[in-house]
């Protein structure tokens, strides 16, 4: 684990220096250490980055321009977006030249006959679903840093998000990318098109690259109609597998009009509700909950909803069931769902894994992954909690009351290596929507098929033969 | 244009025939030309291959193994499925040995608690389709073809079809897929995941790639909830901005239920009426006609069908409309649709286009391109139909009465350059979903961005140095 290695200074001649500023101009170049602090280091503390330079280009010319540079003077560079990213890929670890991508922030397009969105890299996620609503359209990439996230970085990371379950990831909500590669050649991606079967698909190759093959600029983002009614259920039940069959209930009775069902142990929600401020929406407490969200092109969301908690109630399936009563309601319930990870800090170290397995085996998963970090350190405490409809379950684990934080978060790469041996042998991801990063890089050798790591390899060497491209990253 | 260019005979040693035929056995290692026949010839008759070899292996072992020897032997291969291609990227047009997937037709897995079904290329989709209907689920890819085109064309190309509006393309329905190289490597993406960001996507640089970068001998598929209710309805129209506008309401009113919204200019329905034996589900005739699908979860459909009519009437959209009373009756709605292609035949020759174009701009396109091919050749009949909903239009140009056959269909490429402008100055595909195969190869470098062909010939000698896979096709 790179996990707060030391890095050495990196080394830039002045005139290079120079001649990276001239291509933003001054204002946009930072050399003093206290203004490159932002971008050096990350929310998590994971990461501590260094960095002798952060260029803030305005243009895809500019960045262009810098990818040029670099090829020429063979100098590493990681883009960067909004900083928020969970694996440190955003980092410069290596003293590489960080481009953040935030300056290139114009919306280019609405076409709300094409229902597309054509942005800049830097536009924050918040700011386009907003500007989707002015024209009555919806974007539907949703997550807890979408007020300083951005598009770029979600792309580059394919996020995934609460409403993945009926959207899909970011990947599946663009049309077309712009790309910088790692010699300055710029790709032009960008389509409104639905169907365009000329030739490989190169978009998808970019989208979850982490910024290792080239720099997204721009995308074309899908709008989808605004749905009339969104209603959401806080509901409390036994186990695991009562919620994965109340989720075949809600599959069949509200198919694509299911936008989330998010599964949360209870010590999550004790969490959320004792260090947030948060209020329990129902009157005892239940092993498990689930948040159920429906939104509808029509009025008769509600109706849907309340006939799968009846179903649910009818199988032994729901204990209790709470349904909002208005939109405050139902932002109280994602308010309690968003606040679980921040509400573990106050309950010292926590080691966190973004896993996925079948959406059958989650049950199986907790069930043995519970047992094995137990068993490994006595005392600790899964908060097992996520997104159980794309099987991609947030499995963190707190440290034991009491213990030693730093002793604890030394077993990092332990408790990873008995998560992720079950999360194999299920079938399953050890990165769901996170991506790899830094962070799980010495660990994708070890779990990706080998045919699969070698044809990485091959593509890397193809697109970036000098390596300048976020260097240590993801292979 | 490779159109019916005639072909050299292959050489093949008997030797090297004989360690090829050791692979899949005497009997599915066919050598005799009149067995070879059906393989190296194609429905359209545009293309007409040769070949001294079509194995049908039985097993991605098999597979690997040919391809290792076709590596060692520097043998052009060709992958075939259901031979139903459109551009000719089935075809052996230099001699190539044919692989045909046929024999690999096992469904290895179905999971309903994951969604999910793990077959081999071989499956033919209307047997696909039939599978996941057992199980109560909906495995939603329907295009013409489905009775005899196999899932692994139906990846290689990303095929589109009827339900693309709802569901997506080819790409969309695969969650993983198994892959052999050219050098005999096999890659294991078969997976049940909805997400796994760990490292590139590997999946989608195989799946449309049309059998130049690897053999797909296998996929995991999703499966979708049944639909419990579904609508049709046939609608009569002025003019495709008409049909846009109802597209718009039907879009609002009932989001992801809709599941085609197919646009038919009267000529196409007037062919299928007349050399089909359709019924015309209308009183009058009108100058367009859609097609439109809802399909629900819940018994709900019906009432938004409704309400877009009326919507559509109320702004004076719709002239006339029929709705399906039964399930016979809507499938006499799709009949009269999926038989326009055919019933084309006896009008004489026709120049074909699969092409798409941004949504809002497919008013425009239909009416610039009859204009150009009129303008062209005096008394050709366009004859555009297709998923209005995905701005992809089948933009068929049937001879002018009386005309020579082989004069107009002479005029093939002078047609296509035609249309083709006006889709590129709309920012539109001069392939939607049928693919580039043979046909469209020479075209590809005139519409594809400059740098997406470098990096598509980068990939391509990263994957197959030695320019054996499916030769000829795509770059």
């Amino acid at each position: 684990m790179n996990i707060n290695t030391p890095l050495p200074a990196a080394v830039l001649s002045p005139e290079l220096i120079a001649r990276f500023t001239a291509i933003v101009g001054e204002r946009h170049a930072l050399t003093d250490a206290r203004e490159i602090e932002a971008y050096v280091t990350e929310e998590r503390n994971l990461y501590r980055g260094r960095s002798p330079l952060v260029l803030r280009p305005g243009s895809t010319e500019e960045v262009a321009a810098i990818c040029r540079l670099a090829s020429e003077a063979r100098v590493g560079i990681v883009p960067q977006g909004g900083n928020t990213g969970l694996v440190g890929g955003q980092t410069p670890l290596n003293g590489e030249v960080v481009i953040s991508l935030k300056r290139m922030d114009k919306i280019r397009e609405v076409d709300t006959s094409s229902n597309t969105m054509t942005v800049e890299a830097g536009v924050v996620l918040q700011t386009a679903q907003e500007k989707a609503d002015e024209v009555d359209r919806l974007f539907p990439l949703a997550l807890g840093a979408q007020g300083s996230c951005t598009i770029g970085g979600n792309l580059s990371t394919n996020a995934g998000g609460t409403a993945a379950l009926a959207y899909g990831l970011a990947r599946d909500m663009a049309l077309g990318v712009e790309v910088v590669l790692a010699d300055g050649r710029v790709l032009n991606l960008l389509s409104k098109l639905k169907k365009d079967n000329t030739g490989y698909d190169l978009r998808d190759l970019f989208i979850g690259a982490e910024g290792t093959l080239g720099i997204i600029t721009a995308a074309t983002l899908k709008l989808f109609p605004k749905p009339r009614a969104v209603e959401t259920a806080f509901v409390g039940l036994q186990s695991p597998e009562a919620a994965l069959k109340l989720l075949g209930i809600a599959q069949a009775e509200a198919a694509s009009s299911l936008t989330s069902f998010e599964l949360i142990a209870e010590i999550a929600l004790d969490f959320s509700v004792r260090h947030e401020g948060n209020r329990d929406p129902l009157q005892s407490r239940y092993p498990w909950y689930v948040l159920i969200e429906l939104s509808s092109p029509r009025d008769d969301a509600r109706g849907a909803l309340e006939s799968i908690l009846e179903r649910g109630m009818e199988d032994g399936l729901v204990d209790d069931a709470a349904i909002a009563a208005s939109t405050t309601q139902s932002q109280a319930f994602w308010k309690l769902r968003e606040d679980i990870s921040h509400a573990q800090k106050p309950e010292g170290g926590s080691i966190k894994h973004d896993v996925s397995v079948p959406v059958a085996s989650v049950p199986r998963f907790i069930a043995e992954a519970n047992e094995a970090v137990v068993k490994l350190i006595d005392g600790c405490r899964p908060v097992p909690f996520g997104h159980l409809g794309d099987g991609n379950i947030h499995y963190n684990v707190s440290q034991p009351i009491g213990a030693d934080k730093a002793a604890f978060l030394a077993r990092w790469h332990e408790v990873n290596t008995a998560v992720f041996d079950i999360v194999l042998r299920l079938g399953g991801s050890i990165s769901a929507e996170h991506g790899i990063g830094a962070l799980k890089r010495d660990d994708l050798p070890g779990v990706k098929d080998k045919t699969a790591i070698e044809l990485m390899r091959t593509i890397k060497a193809a697109f970036d033969p000098l390596g300048i491209m976020n260097p240590g990253k993801v292979l």
